[in-house]
């Protein structure tokens, strides 16, 4: 209830701090029968990992991840899955300064203002790299969903002021994605976020943007008609992300302007006899259950906080001062984002799977 | 597990259908003591009441609560709470159209494709009818949170292209909400807003929008480090609602353009000597946690799908035809959907705060 | 968080308090395309109803549910079903007694000392008459769980020293157990234990007794292994119920004196060619997962607190007093108690039936 | 949703298997700031360890328990704590025999029904060594609840027909319990449990029992007045360990041959003026709420299933078979059980104090 557990079904609990030994993820409710290796973790978390290019942080860390039970003979059994990961790059730092100084965008004064202490080594609980502990369970959890026919794809669609040309989100492929290092699948805009990317950490600066999440081959009928309704099981999914404002999908925050008879699809039946919309300003999602279109959303992702600049702050004495974060951060944390994005998609999908299972069987 | 149930601490479950009986709301983890009435829920369900103005649907619904337990001698006694709504506007409808066809952007054809069946009188469960329930249940919260200094105030802030001029949303009253049946507190353009909304209407046809949520009051602490951040538990609390397709708070979508160098907060120590921000783009949270700064969030809400005019859709069949939807709709739902955000907004808070009480005691 | 709710994949939420307007009970996760109707709810109903005998409670109530939703042309839609009930027979009470004496074997003084304040009237929220919520919702458990061939039966197994002599448990009928007003399958002892409950009503008394519990037609594979197990879960659900003081299955606390050899019971195929075991000690639960043999599970349930005799207590100042629990209260609570205990088993069952179904599919 | 979870504010998670890499525990919901170290975890944990003494399972386990996050600087907090054991004594065994034949009374067959495969190495994942979570949970819920007043005592009070005599449950103290071997604060009965644990483990067989269960200083208001009951966690908690097959507190089974008049405890105000009951047939609970006076419960636990004689039972496929268990396996369950049963205890009243503390603040 303190909130490190994620999903009803398939139910993914965490625990672990980024200057600690490491962490521990527990998933509760993984199908049995399932094949799974740590090599079917590999793959997402190096797309999350940092010092994989030059545009992201230079950390080394160690996200090699060790399964310890729910994996037997090489398929998961139905019993609790736990994974470990050694933290391995904790060099012995001077935490001085984050330890009295609140940085600003962060969680310190949050920490410190609810809990009354805070594990201040490197963000502690509320570092960024808790979301390892997603993308190894969103793996598994697509790893799921890829038997049922459901693939979920990001990218990075706007870096500062640049956005990507994307003419059918539907049509991009993994490949495209991971063809540069910005995973933006528009070749040229990608030059041009890079260059941004660039840009701003030479200025001792970050810079936001935007990642769209794809969904394609989800079935009609997937979440839940009052509450838990698909949209808002993805919108917390996604906020639930560091650095995550904002959330939208279908036509967005672009519905504030159209009359109905602009918005909605028309709805028809396909080329292969089954009922469909004609346009999917719906986001592949009515009434809060999804359609059988594709699930299409999108979150903006604030500029990294931490920067080498002076700040202005308080000390936790309330004293007027500055703090500029060492360290080696990221300066823009989208090409980063995109597999978390994903793992969150995942996690919420193959949770209303099982939910679709088990009412209707 | 279907969805029917909102929150942790304090929990809200309900059911109902336009067309049936009526609704039942059940309200479990009240704190005892509390003095409560039906009185004190009347005011946010007129809010949220058909038949209001000129520019709502025009459906006579009668939204009487009645309560049938939680409450003793004129306070809650710590039992769950029950509340029920008699429908009574119920005209003997031909539901042959609706009953066949499937209605461009509602959950007709999903539910049919989740269930095998659905009620087709009205909407049946997907009515937004159901909002009366959250909006009694948020009226209760509202006064929990009340007698801990927290209040909470929503408002039109965009009507098609028209978007009102807000200098400072902490500062907006429920006065200048209310004083036009837009609920925009800006009434220059609450005069152009409505006119617009008039327009729509003649044209048969509905427009979008834009609400504004303010929590002020809120103090540093409440919300989880991980999963159940409270940006997180807003978003899915304010998705959770009908045709609301966006969600962001602080500076939202905007920071993907932004430096974080523009974009953090300083933080300062205030007159009062409290410790917090200067700006406040990061709308009250910071970390997935009340910062006690304003908490600031936006939603966007499509035009009404329901049409006078006929759209292009397909039968249970799949046989292509048109639906003109008859019956009294909203022409365009903000002015009727601010007490449904306050209300969701309400659950989150008073959810969360218990939580703190809970842990942090 | 306050306890009105149960279940986890078939939910049930319930509110009301005996001398209030009624009760409502809200069924959210029911699979869509039951058939259903209050016909179908009404035989468990009157077999708890009191007056039904002239050894209960003579107190005259109406059982009638409402229906309100969730069910749509005669099946249930797979939304959340709320049902009704009316309170009828509220006498114009005089409570002073009740108001400030705390009743001996009640929560008179637990919920004052949890609340700060509750509902005398009746007993309130602690009512048992709270039980016909389950009652209604165990049938639909039941109906669902019959289609899978799942059946459920309870009987008096003792009243006071009176033992009823069973042979095999899983041969008693409804017929068997119906034909007597204890519901005690032994005709011989039912004659005996209800001449002890009218001896002990005309002594202004109450006597305890036991209830055993069979389920037969349950497949292997329900029941989680850890903290989840069906052994478990069937505890916490009848201990849920009022007056219950004991719980256990299959050899129960006989299993202190056995030795390993002896408890034990011989894994074998059986006649049909599915592995089972030569005996039942085990009361249908391995690990806490149904094995396919009947379960059995027996229940103690205390006398009636309620006595019309007078019993030292004291005010709610703490003054020595006395009380005589004036009204119509059960000499005896077994009689009632079976479809109570029923509807309990049921709503584990069906509930870990849709959590294998999720999971196991 | 599978089971791996425990409590709804304090809540324990858990991974691992007896002869994999070992055991993760994530414990959410901890208050911040109490201190906590190892240390405080090693008591109750050498308390469950194998190899103890004489009539235990000699097994050579190392339960060193891995703190590994949720404590900063000696002090929780606030975050989820992990907490890691290794496995160390791995034999190469030769599984061959557990493998293929389904061991009476244990979990195999009814995990292969369920699961379709299962971890046959030593129990996988139905393994009591799991418990060992659970006494380090536990041990921190413990240190809450001391802090708070409470404290909790088990015992052995019954090892097959031998019954220790207990005048007054509530002062037995820790230190009389570990006294001996066999956990019985009974010296004389002490000495006849043990020669009978040793005889049957010479007869190659096992013997049951029965333990109790003391918490004194629980303010009267925990639990929840419907299904929440307290009485129905605790029967939840105690028969979710392995073995336990009957559950009773108060008067128990005994109740069933009492009358009203004999079971009603009186209520007085005692000598501090607080108001209580005379004698405690109660056992500390009245309507599912905590009285005040001390919680005592009992459970049986039945005698191991492991037995190193032939014992008949089936192959995999069906045929018949005889099978007996190598290993070093208790020949009694209850002396190492007590401080799983205390643990479980603890869990449920630390949870419960925290929804108390949540909704009567």
């Amino acid at each position: 209830m303190a909130g490190n557990t994620f999903g009803h079904l398939f139910r993914v609990t965490t625990a672990g701090v980024s200057h600690g030994p490491g962490y521990l993820v527990i998933i509760d409710g993984c199908p049995p029968g399932l094949p799974l290796s740590v090599d079917d973790l590999l793959p997402d978390l190096r797309r999350r990992m940092p010092g994989q290019s030059s545009i992201v942080s230079q950390r080394k860390e160690d996200d090699a991840p060790e399964i310890w039970s729910g994996v037997f003979e090489g398929k998961t059994d139905g019993t609790s899955i736990g994974i470990l990961f050694h933290n391995k790059d904790q060099r012995s730092h001077d935490y001085g300064d984050i330890k009295d100084k609140y940085r600003p965008g962060h969680a310190d004064f949050t920490f410190d203002a609810k809990y009354g202490l805070r594990d201040y080594r490197g963000g502690g609980r509320s570092s960024a790299r808790e979301t390892l502990c997603r993308v190894a369970a969103g793996a598994i959890a697509k790893k799921i969903l890829a038997q049922h026919g459901m693939c979920i794809l990001g990218y990075v669609k706007q870096v500062g002021p640049i956005v990507a040309a994307i003419t059918d989100p539907t049509q991009i492929t993994l490949e495209q994605v991971e063809a540069n290092e910005v995973r933006c699948p528009d070749p040229a805009k990608a030059v041009e976020m890079k260059a941004l990317i660039e840009e701003v950490r030479k200025d001792c600066d970050s810079i936001g943007g935007v990642c769209e999440l794809v969904a394609v081959g989800v079935p009609p009928g997937l979440g839940e008609p009052v509450f838990d309704k698909l949209k808002a099981d993805l919108a917390k999914a996604l906020l639930s992300l560091p650095a995550v404002t904002a959330f939208e999908y279908g036509a967005g925050f672009g519905v504030a302007t159209l009359r109905g008879s602009q918005n909605n699809d028309a709805i028809i039946r396909k080329a292969d006899g089954k009922i469909g919309t004609e346009t999917n300003r719906h986001g592949g999602m009515l009434g809060g259950i999804s359609s059988g279109e594709p699930i299409i959303c999108r979150v903006a992702l604030k500029p990294t906080s931490s920067l080498p600049r002076p700040q202005r702050t308080v000390t936790k004495a309330g004293e007027p001062t500055e703090i500029a974060t060492k360290g080696r951060h990221d300066p823009c944390l989208l090409p980063r984002f995109v597999p978390m994005g994903e793992a969150m998609v995942a996690l919420v999908l193959v949770d209303h799977w099982l939910r679709f299972r088990a009412q209707c069987g």
